[in-house]
């Protein structure tokens, strides 16, 4: 059987680099070219590596950039992969659609559009069909985001605490990458030693984002769910894998021993259909005292095939009417190529591609 | 006039150095001996020092190091200033207590003892008293703690906040320095590009002591305030200042322009009184979008002459019925020694040493 | 075939966990145990892991640690892999070769001793032979050592040079790694944002080692090389990885082209023999500008299978009559537990074990 | 006495900023004007600062920020205090000149000019007779040139052993700060945990320059020394101060003690003339074993009051022929604004101002 031709757009940067890493063996996907801005146009894609964890194929070491031609892209590639600015991702990824082409994208320029879902497969692969609303489904093209890198990874547990408990209230303060401001991004002037509480934009998206992934969707469009979300966010100097602290009001009060076993047990859609890139445990509990850790545990730490793509709880503790607990997951695996990659794969089994 | 002698126990570590810091000129106190565990007896001051922004004089780099002969230091000096760990402060500072010495400590053991108040001279300093219950009273000899580090610096706003609108429920997640670990403290392998969400007994510190701080005093004892608080603490690589994001709920819904107003405008009896420690303006508004930042407002950001002694706060922001804020305070200086130093001042001007 | 049972002492330690690491899937090894101090004795394995960068079996995470009984470990295991400290190596690893074991070693205690070699299979294989003069080797027990790690990344190069153009001089600077201190190893307060110029003992052993490495073995004992070296020592915030430049004096001219083409087809006798741990490509020339770096070449940079295993040189440039070059390898893969582990699979492929 | 009017060029960057900061109160000097790239334009100063450890006074946090209209800058200032990038400053100096501007820069545009000096007045004080022979003197203007951040702190202490021993050879390998690289410079993805082991025309700067500096002048021109040097310059996660490591051949052969001394006790025209910037000693000499370290002795570890002025050197050895050490300076202080601010007060003790 022959592999689903992708396009990689934004392929120099966080984002871009982990969608080729997980594209280089994939069952499903073969990519047809890289892309990038003009500024890159000819460029080795080796040449823009910033990955430290991973070591790419010559092949892909070699490939060279290529500008972004929509009409070219649209022609060659069944799917385009999106790791490209907001600002830029708006137009393009519309015209994109517009030409046939399906985009699995990890901007958030359109995650609030009426009909597209923001997509976690664990959560609400329900939502896939809102796609089949979209102007230019017609023509074979449709956006499909996945949430942003700090909402990703605490959507799992926070839908598995919902769904037997009832959630009512979250607040979250984040411990943010520096992967997750892009290349060249924070100015090591600015990170080396400090914290920077200011992130543009994300305490919004994630007050936002949080309420329609796991609220539901019907012809009218979507509903969010009624829970109220506070975040703070700031950024640290860590490479790769958000940390986030949560407290938690529920409708019940169940033990730490009862959330950690819910969260243990929960398995979703893509687990329950193998999803190539699937984690076999979408939340992994650890008990130690003192995790989980983003170097030691954002990637390293899963015990299954895919890695990077689980969600790692720690600390769960009673807090005298709420829950506490810290989360972590991996912000341009999970949080960013691997959302939309799993998304595609979620389109595949479905039979929406 | 003469001075009054003072002892600095724990003279090597983080704390320590910073008393040492602050006594170099003072203008009522002046060290006696600096004093550690045995194994530094008789080393230089000066091979110790870890700080990285403050010049010692030669003299100060010059001193032995004694061990901790309780007779000797009670024989010599009025004040202990005690930067020593928690297990070894109970009973050293007790028995110093009761050989007539006023003891000044930055430990957690004695905190919590029926008539030894945390005091923050800005918030409670009527708690000043309650040393006069104390055993040892009648022979000179009393405890006065300051807060832990963590709380130390939100205690200020949230004191503000609690006399003008009415505090409830605080939800505190920290960024926390590595010097609040003391030396050697946290390995490098650990800290280096990560996030170590644990710190022992902590979060149940900040938890008690805020509303002992917040509350109030009478013959009784303490009487704790009555809000919730509660708190997520981790490490992150930077070396002095902890920031600490906040969400705060109140009992009435100022705006953020009415809290930065209340803020900027506290003044405490440390002010009163132009305490020698005392900044001029104990709580810091900052209006930009990024701050406060550890390494630029920590320490250099104060515009007052008693730099590392007021608290920062920024990024004041309506959080639908909650308020929320990021709040940095300098963990070894207000933090720590200088939170001591500043009660030890009150205790000089309120005549109770 | 069965496999050699072989014991890992130090298991606990960065190097001891790359041992771990690299005898998981071993095909002429198993462990038999995880040795370490009294103090670990008991405690899982998964508690001490400090690596960021692999992920270990659950049974190797779940593998108690024993104390070190040295009649337990002779009678149990043919090959013990020693990465305690230097202190205790001494006498430990003399008792265990006294006891009929093969001891592989990354402690300096036995490195200069008279008829233990100090072995890099690609530069000295010949030195092999010179544990038939230990006196313990009639009961099936000797010593060999590896490289101290700022020692082994280098050789390779300085000996491929040393073979076609003679070595005369050379002139070394350290830019190491904190996992080669142990751990806890430097403190964070020493390390973020700093570098410390002083590495114990380590100068004094680059300068003597590499004459041994590169020089000459007879009955008589081990005749050093006769080129002068000179080192001077640091160790910088990252986490694995030492990079060092180098100043060289030939006793020939050679182009820049010249040394790069040299030291890229440099192979040695691990690449012959097709050692299980052997990189393909034994040095890795680069020929960007701002390469070799640590995160990105000393573990993922190498192209071949035995990752960490490679020298990356780069930066090769003419220097008025020297050349000068930057060189980096994976202080605890090669430097450490690797070169042991190359040792002993060239000592299996010889006959000697 | 009125002041002399100066104009700080290129204000918002690391070595502007620190321009600001010593001329805040300067015995000799008031800021005319702080002037940047038209992108700054009409920002406050405060809004660009990223100094760590030094408080600005209101009035400079609130200075407006220009635009370089040279026409105005010749009205109204002396002097013009340049922090601007090399191609910058090329044309904008020449033209300041030509237009009666005494320019004090720190960019290399100039620094091989035929009678611009690099001057460091403890070391070629004679050689800032030379700008009488610039084309511009007539009209009140020439340029005057520091040494490059890498090039300063290590001329000291190389001209103090040329004096006395005879200096031959020097082998030198930087660990350099990242404020050296401007802002934002170095990316955070590629700083925290990792070294670079390349600054762009670096090693080729030092090269040159040193020979210059420590050469002669006559109306020829200047005649460089004749001792060879070869770099190898690397970038550290530090954030401010240059520590090298230097491998130095003298025609004698003192012994370190000799060459401590000889350091120690070096002075040269700036301590004679109790210039305000002048250290009075400018070459600190640490006995310790580990020392210097950027954060402990770039900038506080001076113990007088120029601080970030001197020059500090560490482990001082016999290598064997060789002598070895390692040297800090302060790469934004003495390395940047610092060395200009002396060479301007240098000119106006000799009245060439």
């Amino acid at each position: 059987m022959s592999k689903i031709s992708v396009a990689v757009l934004g392929a120099t940067g966080p984002i871009g680099q982990r969608f080729v890493q997980m594209l280089e063996s994939h069952p499903y996907f073969e990519i047809e070219g890289l892309y990038a801005s003009e500024r890159s146009e000819g460029k080795r894609f080796g040449d823009a590596v910033k990955i430290r964890d991973h070591k790419f194929s010559d092949e892909a070491l070699e490939t060279k950039i290529r500008s972004m031609d929509l009409d070219h892209i649209s022609k060659n590639a069944r799917i385009a992969f999106s790791g490209i600015p907001s600002d830029l991702a708006g137009p393009t990824e519309s015209e994109l659609a517009k030409k046939g082409v399906a985009v699995f994208s990890n901007a958030g320029s359109h995650r609030m559009d009426k009909h597209v879902p923001i997509l976690i497969p664990e959560i609400n692969p329900d939502h896939a069909v809102s796609v089949k609303r979209q102007d230019t489904y017609g023509n074979g093209g449709y956006i499909v985001t996945n949430a942003n890198c700090s909402s990703t990874g605490i959507a799992p547990p926070l839908f598995a605490l919902d769904k037997k408990f009832g959630l009512e209230e979250v607040f979250i303060s984040t411990y943010q990458a520096l992967s997750g401001a892009g290349y060249p991004g924070v100015a090591s002037l600015d990170a080396v030693g400090n914290v920077v509480p200011f992130i543009d934009k994300e305490e919004e998206k994630m007050e936002k984002e949080l309420g329609k992934i796991l609220g539901g969707y019907s012809d009218e469009g979507f509903k969010p769910a009624s829970f109220r979300v506070l975040a703070n966010c700031a950024r640290v100097p860590v490479i790769d894998g958000h940390l986030e602290s949560l407290v938690i009001k529920l409708s019940s009060s169940p033990s730490p021993e009862d959330i950690a076993s819910t969260l243990s047990k929960f398995r979703g859609e893509p687990q329950t259909l193998k999803l190539p890139s699937a984690p076999e445990v979408p939340i992994i509990v650890r008990t130690e005292r003192d995790r989980p850790q983003p170097v030691y545990d954002a990637l390293a730490g899963s015990p299954e095939r895919a890695r990077g793509m689980a969600t790692t709880v720690g600390r769960i503790r009673d807090g005298n009417g709420y829950c506490k607990m810290f989360v972590l997951s991996h912000n341009t695996l999970r949080g960013g190529a691997g959302g939309s990659m799993l998304n595609a794969e979620l389109f595949k089994a479905k039979g929406l591609l």
